[in-house]
């Protein structure tokens, strides 16, 4: 029997700004990453978001990203390896200090955007990010695109790390994601999605955007909870893997690997 | 026999920028308050400071301020209670990703600047700061100013409190410091800043700005490292302390209470 | 026949956040008050909204704010009469890219949250802010608290200055604003809100929230758009004013006064 | 005779921290470009910075850069043309709000560090950037470096550019300065430059890295003040220039072109 997580983006608001319904989505999802307040997030917002994951016993990650809140961490930055180190642990460290004041365990760590796919396929980028996240804890869970370099390689150095596909994104023949700047770069129909992300989780295939099919791993299903229909959407995608039989827990429960 | 901690705050550039000499000052003193991204700091040079407090075996501190780089958190900016929670335990945890990482303790907090002013004085603010740090870690040192109604406070808290003098500053006859906007806010004659420091310690007095003697509580001195003249200042005073048969440790060594 | 302005605060949103309906609110209202990228906005934003008032012959006007994004602006910032000044030419002067860009002339200005009333009850930072926005251009017309000091030395110094009054909140005795902190701070019931507004701008009178009369003086009311509601009450307000004899214009069509 | 231009980049403090010493290199030139609190810069030191302009009768130009003081605008980071468009009238505004106020015309613009480079080599982020400046004012003078896309682009709209040549800096074959990574990215022998830039302004040629020779147009020259050596450096140049019968002046002074 096939177990998955359902993994979301969360606690991405600023300030005053909100983004999504927070509390929707989780109720949905076996796995949150809290953006630390680079990109989005604030301690307020990061404080509460802490103390609902616990309430929920969700698995709680942070989502460390680009110093770029005006391009909300989307945009492209280049980064010196030091400075991929530095960033994330300076952010992983903050979300941690909220999560240490509540008596609740740091899972994992998910880059966001624009970080998360340049590092992930930059191995230079992905070896100090990876060091510095085993240095500060060989436990943590590392949450990497499916079969990037960066999932390659933290498997190497011993770490544990969930592969990622995403429900509403289309791949390249390379596995990576078709960006977002591109037309076709999201799923919109809703029943394709479905059948995308069962297929992904039973199969382990996807059909990318030219029609080849390829293989992925899917550890984590990144859903989305920043409208109404995203949220619709995950709720979705939730029952269609019940119903074919796929387990959903948080990566704790069935993530193998890491540092002995 | 008298102990007492030298501590210096460092750290305080950001970006291409650098304030102070932070190598010089470190050889003189046993603790050291890192700046944590918000008044002053950023990540690269967070990671360099907590590597050489480690090389020197240094106490290491978190040293949040204010969300105001612009003004160096020196500019009275009104919080709430809960945001001044957050915002200490944010910057707290920011540094600690780093000391973990390096696997060297963070031993102490020190807020800075004007929030180190409003919270010292303002047992609301005091309380939910507190009550952060203790739920983050009980075993915490909280620097406060001598006989402040926060140091009062952590300590029926059963919290670790250093109270903390100033060696080059002026204090009213309530036991504040003299604001820095005023003309004689700072000690300018060495030899006359030196043996307050002394009798600080020694004598546990202190004469004001009017001429009156206060008593003064000295677990930790304050001296700075932001120019040439302050790092001469600070070597004179460990010499004058060492002279007077004043030990110089770092909090640890020394500090009583705490919870158990 | 009596004449008023209504202004609204807008393009208070920044990078993906946005923040209530600026299009609605716009074909309410003959000012409008565009954040200029610190206590909100970004250039895009700003771009945009300066277009739209071009479009709608709106008169428009620059909102500076406190560098408090993570506050919104709302919270007290002590600022020196300097930095004052500087703060807000420096945001004027931004909003006038666009405008000037757009050949658009820039007709107002008006501060925003704790910014609009510090310097408004404070007569040494509204000299500052006042004599810098005469030095960028003497035919600004500068929006302040009804009867402020503000207004007056606007007054004294030969600049035209539009008196505001805001539909939606409670005044104390002495003409401020009752703070948003405050349980009462804001008129909650339409028809009593519509009912201030007519007797404001007819009666010059207010009740304040201790049952008192005071005077008030209304060259324009503020107008939120930041919800659906507001956005309805504007329109309510609107055709309450049209209905009892008021007609709403521009500023520029009917305040006198200014340096010649 | 030749006739030049000497600029230099200032301002470039922010808040506590100053960054080199304007005061010293703006003796030395005839233009300056003052940093608009982006990649460095505050409203305090542009309004000093525009008042020692003032009086030293220097060409005033506005030096947008990247929203990354973390940075300083060095890092690439990858904006839309609208985006590149709205940041550069964000910036050149805020220094025009300063150079108003104090009733000196605002002369010229010239980008910093990576924006200044990737705007011009990118002919749909130059053209953006240029049609933004000229609905500005068409009478601005555009810095671009010498022979490239930009200043190519510039001249065919009718705009006035003066091309830019740099003393310490080396350049490619193709007329773009060797990266600052490169361990060969700076000239710094003092001789050595003086003779390049000579020869750059009389002969209208410079050997680049691999040894060819390459054509170059220098209506202005680049010399920083961020370090005393560099200030000399900037002096050096000044004599260097002087001697072999150029003469150094503002743009506005010689630069011909632009919109009629």
């Amino acid at each position: 029997m096939e177990i998955v997580d359902l993994n979301s983006d969360m606690g991405e608001g600023f300030g005053v700004y909100r983004l999504g319904d927070d509390v929707a989505i989780m109720e949905c999802v076996s796995s949150v990453n809290v953006a630390c307040g680079w990109h989005a997030g604030d301690p307020l917002i990061m404080q509460e978001r802490v103390a609902l994951a616990k309430d929920l016993a969700i698995g709680l990650g942070a989502h460390p990203g680009y110093p770029d809140l005006l391009g909300f961490g989307r945009r492209d930055l280049k980064l010196s390896p030091k400075e991929a180190r530095a960033y994330t642990l300076y952010q992983v460290g903050a979300l941690y200090g909220f999560a240490r004041a509540q008596q609740i365990p740091l899972e994992h760590v998910k880059l966001h955007g624009s970080f998360y796919n340049q590092v992930a396929y930059d191995l230079t980028l992905s070896q100090a990010v990876l060091e510095g996240l085993r240095d500060f804890d060989p436990h943590l869970i590392v949450l990497a695109p499916s079969l990037s370099p960066m999932a390659k390689l933290g498997q190497e150095m011993g770490l544990r790390v969930a592969q990622e596909v995403f429900a509403d994104r289309h791949y390249l023949d390379d596995g990576r994601l078709v960006p977002r700047s591109h037309p076709r770069a999201f799923v919109t129909d809703v029943q394709e999605a479905l059948a995308r992300v069962v297929r992904m989780v039973k199969d382990r295939r996807v059909q990318t955007i030219s029609g080849q099919e390829i293989e992925i791993c899917a550890d984590t299903i990144c859903v989305h909870g920043d409208n109404p229909k995203a949220v619709q959407l995950a709720m979705h995608i939730k029952e269609a893997l019940l119903k074919n039989g796929v387990k959903i827990q948080p990566l704790r429960a069935f993530l193998k690997g890491g540092v002995h």
